[in-house]
């Protein structure tokens, strides 16, 4: 088997918001012939459409586009090391679908682009999937990385907030972390793939947070407050929104207001 | 005094590479009757050179262009309480600045902008300052922010990789704060605002790093590898890059290879 040479673009098209899109994302939508979109299954077909709409207004004509379905992972509540190995295989399932996608849905010759939600760089597992079929060694794919606005870059917007207090830290982490994450100091803390409403186990009087569900859309949700205040109000809004739409996809800033003043 | 109401937008215009400008932040350009630059002092006058660049692109005719200079903080090294005052006493000057601009240099059916660097949301003090100027009570703005693609971003896309291992946090830090992160969990680290070369404090033989320097521009630099094997070419091409630019402007994320596996 030989290996087999592939121009591949990664373009982040931000979360939501078609404005998101960078000039260098339109340019590069503008260059590929053939598109792979990863769909996620029925209930977020939202998040299809807007690819497809994109790529209507902004890819060149003739182009192709091949979706494919997500092979899903095993969402079930599980300790580490079944997490582990179901991540693991999920990954494996992927490769092979992309692998397949490179070998036998494009040529040498042209350019493929996966279409990535939000910004490339952050819990988006392309790159990762990329680097494994490439170790595997039957394709071996050149990549350009289109950077995109993140869903967290969209929620500071939409709150008119920096991510960061002055001169201090920021983290960003996925809920089943949050209990790790600055344990030892100031900085303040971004939430995403909360599936559990990890917000209502904070403690703390002094904390504030700035949440957003299916931000840069037109059914956007925002709330900012004092967390002990606001908790319930998102609760019921986040139950209401997730029965309205099958699904939600929300990420939020926790900020500590005490441990005050610009900390160098 | 009468509180006057301002129309402002923030813009993000990416950290260097023209390309990175969102469509929405081209629509809020056309839209500005007048634009504040605020400068950072001759030696970074490429700063200020892109934001001419993209005005001429994309703002409408006619508009006006407001330029300051920044007033410019104390640097020398020093302890944390004299460095808390000297971040006080810069914002302070700064919000005279901001207000000046908005009271005298605009009117109240007009619409304001600033360009910021990178993404408002990190580590730029102009949200802040506008805060600051509402609660002084004199002129009360209301604000729209048009996220952008951030160094960090940029730094993930340019280097082909994303800024969290699967499944875990990622911190992004003032290189001043470096040493407090991030000590007991498993995350990867960006450092920014590095005035000292911190990446050569950080021990492990294990630890990965990933440099940009003007990242985005025609001057870009890149570097990866284990830190213990790069950190002295990336020592000698910042040495030889800040002295023919007069300035640098870099960044870095910080792997641990170790604690290795995808972490629930
Ligand atoms: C698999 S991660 C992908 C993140 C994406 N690469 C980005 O840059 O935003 C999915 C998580 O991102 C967050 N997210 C993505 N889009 C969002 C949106 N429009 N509104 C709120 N949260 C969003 C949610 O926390 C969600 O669980
Ligand atoms: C005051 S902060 C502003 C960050 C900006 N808001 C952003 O989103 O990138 C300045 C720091 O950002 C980083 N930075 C900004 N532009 C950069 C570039 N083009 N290349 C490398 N680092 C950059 C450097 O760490 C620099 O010290």
């Amino acid at each position: 088997m030989t290996t087999q040479q592939r121009r591949i673009l990664v373009i982040g098209i931000g979360a939501g918001d078609p404005d998101h899109l960078t000039l260098g994302a339109v340019k590069a939508m503008g260059r590929a012939d053939v598109f792979f979109i990863v769909g996620k299954g029925d209930d977020k077909s939202a998040l299809t459409d807007l690819r497809h709409r994109m790529l209507d207004e902004h890819a060149r004509a003739p182009h192709r586009v091949v979706e494919v379905d997500d092979p899903g992972r095993d969402r079930r509540p599980m300790g580490r090391s079944d997490y582990t190995s179901a991540v693991r295989d999920w990954r494996t399932r992927r490769a092979d679908i992309f692998e397949r996608l490179l070998r036998e849905e494009m040529t040498a010759d042209e350019t493929g682009a996966f279409l990535v939600w939000g910004d490339p760089s952050l819990y988006d597992s392309t790159l990762g999937i990329l680097a494994d079929i490439e170790a595997r060694g039957s394709v071996s794919p050149s990549i350009e990385v289109i950077p995109g606005i993140s869903s967290v870059s969209t929620l500071a917007a939409r709150h008119r907030v920096p991510l960061n207090q002055v001169g201090r830290p920021v983290h960003i982490t996925p809920a089943r972390r949050l209990s790790d994450v600055a344990q030892n100091d100031d900085g303040d803390i971004v939430v995403m793939l909360d599936a559990h409403e990890s917000f209502t186990r904070v403690e703390g009087d002094d904390v504030w947070i700035y949440w957003g569900a299916y931000l840069g859309t037109p059914d956007e949700l925002l709330v900012a407050g004092p967390l002990r205040e606001v908790s319930g109000r998102i609760r019921r809004l986040r139950a209401e929104a997730r029965d309205r739409h099958g699904w939600i996809m929300d990420t939020y800033l926790l900020r500590s207001q005490e441990r005050n003043g610009p900390r160098p």
